[in-house]
């Protein structure tokens, strides 16, 4: 385990409306997940994220949403396994139009916010997931939180998964988040985030907040873009990753 | 001149809505034009509407549209040839998913409605699309108005156009259609609309209002679906076209 | 008890699409919930149908939804209080201004679909739901499913409440409906059907479906207008209810 | 004329998206126009920009526009007036809800964007809007561009017209506005479009691109809100007005 991939999401600007430190992040990362027009990102803003990504040399993902624009796809809804799977298969294609058009390819899928949520719980929309990027292209990665049916699902129909983790979230003693509305979910403090990350790259394991030594393996990091707080705190995670010895790197690259 | 393509429009439900005689459709027409959800179409009905094409063996085409669900494609919009390039990826490529998970593939684009009339005499919009469409896959053929600004620029670019006509609309001797506010934009007896439609596409003309033979290629007639009494005329015109030797089949079909 | 209401959802057509028998149902009850553009019904389609209901003598009311036109609004949405107070505003508002320019008025308020059964049994979307239907006009009815939470609120807040009954769904001993998954929630007996509601609007009790007697009041009966069978149906339990001595009328109705 | 209005455009964010300095500009402007949706605001963001109005004592004005969220409602269309009359009472009476729960009331409509340009020259759609503000309200007050055929509409139907200008545009001999695709299409020295701001608004007139003494009402002048210096000129703009003795009030103020 001597190399992690580093992701972000990307391209959730919205016609005249712009959103997120784009550019800084592309030079932190591996991977970016851009927006596919269900949260955010609309055809102009995909096509120009796809063309800087590609420039970057960053792999490209379709970050997949359900539909509600606002909302920004963080509303949980009622949908049901065959909607999750022609939702997925539609924004994927959209996405791989642009990147074909820059002369480049989609590497991988990752679902946003609450689809990223419902599909880590639920098999059934996990399923459809995994069987909507298989069927599109079987070569493509999926991201998923790590030790999710996601990833369950992904690993069943022989995709290769991608074991996501957060260097700045807490987790609980079965692996999952510790929940956001509770007091310690997020830490705070920069040192120990990207102690804990350095915990999950190198060694799998990190310590839950009942004290307790958790396996949880990491391929990658999501990075936060809102705001230049985050994005120094990107730097300086990446700064102290590749100290210690890892390359940074998406997961499909030599 | 001995073949001719029938398409239609296809998948144009929404939801909750339905719409379109597409099963009686599908046994008369070679090539179906695919609504993308810009227009019509939702993620679960694109799917659907590509299996069925394909269990028929009909041709597969990009319905692509500006973005207007409420006015259902049929307003035009002040939108930029930037604009337009980029929705006609997104739409295509969202297509495209539900082809290649159908194990089929797109065959041609044709603009839908709003965007069709702008492209036929806009260069610069009829650009934007052409470009999409080579950018993406220069394969693929692109449909358009008879005489347009479309075809132009898709010849340009190196793509097959597809030169399409209307058993039941007059034209005016500059090639380009009577106006729907014109009394005499239709036709509404079918024996001479059928033999319009054998005339574009045996001899490549037509007689224009104002009596005057002029050159119009058909190389693909648009067949109507709203209504019984549509599907019925399109059941004759097909009947009357195979009876004058005229095979039916898709641009790209062998 | 010598009146009841009967309504219907109406105006749930959209842009090109058509949905509804309308008129029929127009003829038949005297309260119509009119779709606010959220699950369905246009700007220019809530005109035309406030205008309709207008004419015929029936009180309109705003049919307000989660804002979900693909999904109809029947995908339950994990929205706040604060959205949906907000929401239910617009949308009544929206629905004012046609009522005030065809110079009549909103009688009531009935969420529909997801958010119906939502507000059915979560307190704090209810009451977010009264609070702005009695911010806008204390004098609005509020239409709710017997027994809800809905109603509680509505009468928390000094709202008139309607409480809403089916005759051809079968209830639980708890006073709330069968689910639609099981193999008794409907009753497909017309005579069967009428029978029921008679019992509800006459006698305000109900056999549940586990042989309990339970009481249930019925202030208002929802017909439904999907279809030839249901306007028909519709026409045949008014005629029994009249046949009974009920007079059929609006809440507000004197 | 001793007095003028101010007014700037609010509410302009969108679910997760953050647009302008509404805080900044409320301290500053008489009359606030609110996005009601369509080209921008979301219920939530209405509710809020209508609280925080009132609480600063600003005029509050619906800001329609044509449906056209990905394009900030800037894309012309090719809506019929009946569409248009629709369009305008619908987001009209959604920010009616607002403002009547927050204890106040709408003063005034503004047509967005593309709207506000087509409404000027096109006096079938200046009507519509005009006879939707009547039927509405007849009270309340239409803004428009100086000299434009909204304000013709407006006036023949009876409605209290406001004439808006800009300071930092130039005008054409005719009143209408250079274009911006012009060079001398905006007046960039802040001192300059003072001077015009002050010559509008005390004596009624303005000096052309083509150096012509042009007579121009200004009842109102229309500030914008992007970004610092943009506030920061409105900011002087005001000081300047208020220092030649012209009182900055709303159009309905006493």
């Amino acid at each position: 385990m001597n190399r992690i991939d580093l992701n972000c999401d990307l391209g959730e600007s919205f016609g005249a409306w712009r959103m997120g430190e784009d550019a800084a992040l592309l030079a932190l990362v591996s991977s970016a997940n851009v927006a596919c027009g269900f949260h955010a990102g609309d055809p102009a803003i995909m096509q120009h994220t796809v063309v800087l990504a590609a420039e970057r040399g960053v792999a490209i993902g379709a970050h997949v949403s359900l539909p509600d624009l606002q909302g920004f796809g963080r509303r949980e809804m009622a949908v049901t396994p065959a909607e999750v799977h022609a939702m997925t298969l539609y924004q994927l294609g959209a996405l791989h139009a642009f990147a074909r058009a820059a002369g480049t390819a989609v590497a991988h899928v990752k679902p946003h916010g609450a689809l990223y949520n419902m599909a880590a719980r639920d098999r059934a929309l996990a399923e459809a997931i995994a069987d909507a990027v298989r069927a599109f292209d079987p070569a493509l990665a999926l991201f998923g939180l790590a030790g999710s049916a996601l990833l369950d699902a992904g690993r069943a129909v022989g995709l290769k998964v991608v074991s996501e983790a957060f260097a700045d979230r807490r987790y609980r003693a079965d692996g999952s988040l510790q929940p956001r509305r509770e007091p310690d979910a997020v830490i705070d403090d920069a040192d120990a985030a990207t102690a804990q990350a350095l915990r999950m790259a190198q060694r799998g394991e990190v310590t839950a907040v009942d004290g307790q030594r958790v396996a949880l393996k990491a391929d990658t990091l999501c990075l936060h873009g809102d705001g230049a707080h985050a994005v120094d705190f990107a730097r300086r995670l990446r700064a102290a990753l590749e100290a210690a010895g890892l390359r940074i790197a998406a997961p499909a690259a030599a």
